[in-house]
């Protein structure tokens, strides 16, 4: 049916179009069905009817569906009745508990990228698809039709390591230490990070104050090949889906765990990882509150990749306070180089790296990989890596942590009373960093000088708050002073102590038991 | 923090407010956070952050937002943070695959009822509060939290007998027949029916062309003392909640078995049901398409009702077409007291009223049911009490069908070939009743002069659309003419043939034996 269009502001939400009564009667469409919509393009809308406000011959809609559909007010439009998408009738089969084959899973995938299907519908679809409604192997068709849906990138190597931390606990800077020791020890590791999306400070945010984060899938061959190692940015690039589904899941604050699970293999498998090492931040607020759960998700995660071909593991690591003493993008770019070039410093920060780098470099098949990795940092070989791949990605060789300077205005905190640091709460630093400007500021953020655990007397320096403009300084130190992130008193303090990599699954000497059965087996995970 | 209110038509969701990212930062609110506004009354609603499009200090809002929370243009509203209600929580939680206990399900009923969970919300929670991921118990709670949310009735009166059906049949208009039949057998029906969702004629519109339908408790009670049996509306008055979650679930057109089936039993023990009969018409678009689906319904259902304490049994139907020969409010009705005045009509409502108000008397202990209920129709005994109910329900005692007179304009259509009816398209066949007027125009609607498997000529009436309007008619003949809902061919038709109650679950011998088995224990089933 042609139909004019009228442009309206009325709150509708994304691609709805108000119909006349009589014309859907004529077309036999109801309220909430679907019509195509056909201008210079199309595009498919659902239907709101009116009698009143909307005159027979007409249609009204939005401008973000005119301009779907490119049509302007007074533009003829062809309106035709659209049948619900397949994609759409296999999310209504997942929610009455169907098992959905991969083809389902594909064209549901698939128009959600195209955006056919509303943010509703893919809210249903993550909902309907939960622990106990969906099995590993449609997890493994969601994760394989995510990662099709971008870049995928062939090194022409194996094994690919990766690592992937499930995120949550500020300050957590490993990333750069990490890859420059797996990769100065002659490991693929081509790792992606992303920029914050609550936090303060994401990886990429802070790498992105001395190197470029944005690689095109030929210069990050190119550098791999150099480097053998990245800390790039893969937000867009690869599997791009999974941004469309996290931005359904935010308003309901959700992260069900087989969408969470799909959506962190897709890049791995976009990118053609073989072995990946899962960093679970274990902590009352952290995705993973225990060991019990650790557990758990630790066999679906090694479930799922071995459906992919992934061989996974998983340390447990501290949540208990941020990771080291800077929180925000040039103080922590700040501590993470300081630590390469000096090959020591923040014990936390130091630990972590070298216990995930060490496990990693177990995965390939080194004997006490912790030892290994702390010898690599130590003998600055690690710092080496560091600045080829710095220059591989577009950054100075020259760099030095000294030249990162935080915002110009700060303000100390000091302590009130003489005792003992009993806790830095992290959801409260991470609001007085923002409050100060972090992450789109590249020098706001706070420093800690004292950590949890540390005896402290009246007026020590406690941390420093640093920003952009006295303007936000001002928020920042209002934030501080509201929220008291860091308690002080005469009590013992028990957190903040011990190894940082908790536990690992499965265990060392569960993998020596697999590796002994398997030795006379071909494993192909010898680099080409 | 206490902001001034700026209007706004901007494109937003349902009680969704823009603020400034300083005022947020300050208060410590991210992206949809939700806060609380006060004006002279309250309001809660999530966040979106503009640097740009709100000046600090004021609050963007929607008309709905202002005036929920009582405020105009230019007026001061107190703005605070609000955590994420305790439900919402619950709603995450069970996304994750938990159970969820009878408090938490209280309260998410309690906030879908005061408009504090949104739409988005209640669509995730019924999306995964599916069959994989809720049991029988949950279920239970969820029943007894929406029965709740609205009126509860006491008769005073055991047994309390009901039946339900799935729906999905047009023509479906037994109601004040099987009411009629097991009223003036002296058992207690208080039904309580609905009008059209999307069908073109719903029980209490056609059942509103002679009589009130919308009662009040009390006269609903007063009724029920005198006649045994109503045939109310009870769309409002019982477990209100429903059509909240109805709502957020039709634009996905979705309706998950266990929220289906808590609206459908909130209702019953609302209205202190009993006994209830389930009729499932089983086609292939219908929502039980073969005998498996309904048996693993049945069997839900059932178990449902033993924890909910009423005694549930379920009637297999045909539905592989419209039932009778009219569709349509006036139609209908007129076809419906036609059959209670002579004892007898069209095959298949007698049969399906018979057979249906026949399994409710041996619910109640009658040997041959159907045998019963055939009698009370035949003898006029049905049609005596449903007069007596119609006036309790405010009509007239001397109604007759003959009175009730459709729409002035209509239209024969004719067959144009000699053959046998091979089906009427039931969902054609109510897309042309809506284009006549039905059900808002009571005198629109569809005659058929013939039924699947009859043998026509060329030249014969198939079907009179009836409109109360030429427009309408005009409108109606249009559809027909395109959905063409009867089909005339040559081949021999196996539709429409046979009993109407297929199947019943339990059998008729299950429920001998277990009788058997219970003889000697107190059932308390009897009428007080």
């Amino acid at each position: 049916m042609k139909l004019t269009v009228i442009s309206t502001d009325v709150s509708m939400s994304e691609h709805t179009v108000m119909l006349n009564v009589s014309d859907c009667l004529a077309m036999g469409v109801s309220p909430m069905d679907r019509v195509h919509i056909t201008g210079i393009s199309s595009a498919t809308a659902s239907v709101v009817i009116s009698e009143t406000h909307v005159v027979k011959g007409t249609v009204m809609m939005g401008s973000l569906t005119m301009s779907k559909c490119g049509a302007d007010d007074g533009s003829l439009v062809d309106v035709t009745f659209a049948p619900m998408p397949e994609s759409a009738r296999s999310i209504r089969r997942k929610i009455d508990g169907e098992t959905l084959d991969s083809e389902a899973i594909s064209s549901i995938v698939n128009d959600i990228m195209t955006g056919d299907l509303s943010e509703k519908e893919i809210l249903a679809f993550v909902s309907a698809f939960n622990v106990n409604n969906s099995d590993l192997a449609e997890v493994a068709h969601l994760t394989r039709a995510m990662a099709a849906t971008g870049e995928t990138v062939h090194l022409g190597v194996r094994p690919v390591f990766d690592f992937h931390s499930l995120g949550g606990v500020p300050g957590n800077k490993i990333t750069p230490i990490v890859v420059s020791i797996v990769a100065a020890e002659g490991l693929t590791i081509p790792k992606l990070s992303s920029r914050a999306v609550s936090s303060a400070c994401g990886t990429s945010d802070f790498v992105d104050t001395f190197c470029n984060v944005e690689m095109d899938t030929e210069s990050l061959i190119d550098a791999i090949r150099r480097c053998k190692g990245v800390f790039a940015c893969g937000n867009e690039d690869y599997a791009p889906v999974g941004n469309r589904i996290i931005q359904a899941e935010r308003p309901m604050g959700i992260d069900p765990r087989p969408t969470m699970m799909a959506s962190i293999m897709s890049k791995k498998v976009a990118i053609g990882t073989t072995h990946l090492l899962m960093d679970f931040p274990m902590g009352k607020d952290a995705k993973v509150p225990d060991l019990k759960a650790a557990e758990s998700l630790a066999n679906s995660m090694i479930g799922l990749g071995s459906l992919l071909g992934i061989h996974v593991e998983c340390a447990i690591t501290r949540a208990d306070q941020a990771i080291g003493r800077a929180i925000g993008p040039i103080l922590e770019a700040r501590e993470c180089i300081g630590i390469l070039e000096a090959g020591k410093g923040d014990r936390d920060v130091v630990d972590k790296a070298c216990g995930m780098a060490g496990i990693i470099l177990e995965m390939a098949g080194a004997e006490d990989g912790r030892s290994k990795a702390m010898e690599v940092l130590e003998s600055g070989k690690a710092h080496e890596r560091f600045l080829d791949i710095v220059e591989a990605q577009g950054g100075r060789r020259d760099l030095k942590s000294a030249d990162l300077v935080p915002g110009e205005f700060s303000k100390d905190v000091h302590a009130k009373r003489n005792g003992t640091v009993q806790y830095i709460d992290s959801s409260s630093i991470v609001a007085v960093a923002k409050a100060a400007g972090a992450p789109s500021d590249d020098g706001a953020g706070v420093y800690f000088h004292h950590k949890a655990g540390d005896e402290v007397s009246e007026g020590d320096t406690l941390f420093t708050i640093y920003a952009e403009s006295q303007a936000k300084l001002d928020r920042a130190v209002e934030s501080a002073r509201s929220r008291r992130p860091m308690l002080v008193s005469e009590s013992a303090c028990g957190i903040g102590q011990g190894p940082m990599v908790i536990a690992r699954i499965p265990t060392k000497e569960m993998l020596d038991l697999i590796r002994f059965r398997s030795r006379n087996r071909p494993h192909g995970w010898r680099t080409e």
